[in-house]
């Protein structure tokens, strides 16, 4: 079908609706109206059928929607009808919880290997994929097209690890690194800053004792 | 001072002020025009006037922000200039790293008590914090006040441990679990979706394909 440009803010609600199909075609739920949704979903019924509108005609006037054929077409649009090559940089506990979550609930989504630079982690197995030697990066992503890098270090090594990424021609970096990095227009970057997170949470504990 | 209503979209944006100004005051920088901000956080001169002007008179023409002064200010709108107590229920890899992180990172944010479902979790010793029954956090919230409560328990679990947070009286919840938690408005609710980021992240990399 002919692509109509759809607006950031709407991509960031689709995982969401994503998440709630995916529920609902799990519960065997084959139909629901955008009032149904929007109670479940806790978004207005209007702003639910604007969003979806603009995937073409899954919503009949008074049957609702086709709970798997919305599902299969968001899956679509998001890309998770693909498989993703993925490596982490940076072993840590916080690298190897992605290793595991990735692993066991993200189907698609493949870690094909890790890199860290401690030589008490290089060596070690994480789910069946050994820790390599950060040296051994730039060969590793000469030889391997990775579509994603997820870069768990510190922040002072996050741009350089992001800049080898870059040149290894991966089309993805999944930040999590405490810094805004710089990177060609051509990568796409998405960064998970816990920092900030922790900060707007204390933020409105304080706002909401006054 | 009299408290302005601060918009929520500046809300989100000040840890990222905070942050950058942080590494300026590490730096020894004293002050600092708006041009050079925006040049460094890569935002408009005039978004971080707008913003910045917010907090009172910091900024002073042809003379720039006091740096200490602005950090000072941010730090206590945000509430970083008091401590948290925190607890983390789930202790597998995520809570794990994200004890090891606030411990290490989070000056003000201290983990006070982990707990687990899992036998062989419960008694290890993580940062010198026991990992303790899950059974024992009602007990546990009745006798220690704790402002933040982490949940990093698979998605089935969480809305039960968001009650009992809730019930034990914690001011905020930073969840990681995949659902939309219904809590009361009197907590501070902060989800960050590990899942919904990586899906933006494959959309994107789609997206920059065409």
């Amino acid at each position: 079908m002919p692509e109509k440009v759809i607006s950031r803010a709407v991509i960031r609600r689709l995982p969401r609706y994503y998440r709630y199909l995916n529920e609902l075609q799990y519960e065997g739920v084959e139909r629901i109206s955008s009032g149904q949704l929007s109670k479940l979903m806790n978004v207005t019924a209007s702003q639910i059928r604007q969003d979806l509108n603009n995937f073409g005609g899954f919503g009949q006037q008074g049957y609702g929607y086709n709970v798997r054929a919305l599902h299969a077409e968001i899956s679509k649009i998001l890309g998770l009808d693909r498989e993703y090559k993925m490596i982490i940089v940076g072993c840590g506990n916080l690298g190897q919880a992605l290793a595991n979550y990735t692993h066991y609930y993200k189907a698609g989504f493949i870690v094909c290997g890790m890199f860290d630079i401690n030589p008490r982690l290089v060596g070690l197995s994480i789910n069946d994929i050994e820790v390599m030697d950060y040296s051994a990066l730039d060969e590793y992503l000469e030889q391997n097209q990775i579509d994603i890098g997820i870069i768990c270090t510190n922040k002072g090594s996050a741009q350089e690890v992001a800049d080898k990424l870059v040149m290894g021609k991966v089309k993805g970096i999944w930040n999590f690194a405490a810094v805004d990095l710089d990177v060609s227009d051509e990568v796409a970057l998405e960064n998970v800053h816990l920092s900030d997170s922790l900060q707007s949470l204390a933020y409105n504990i304080n706002h909401m004792e006054e």
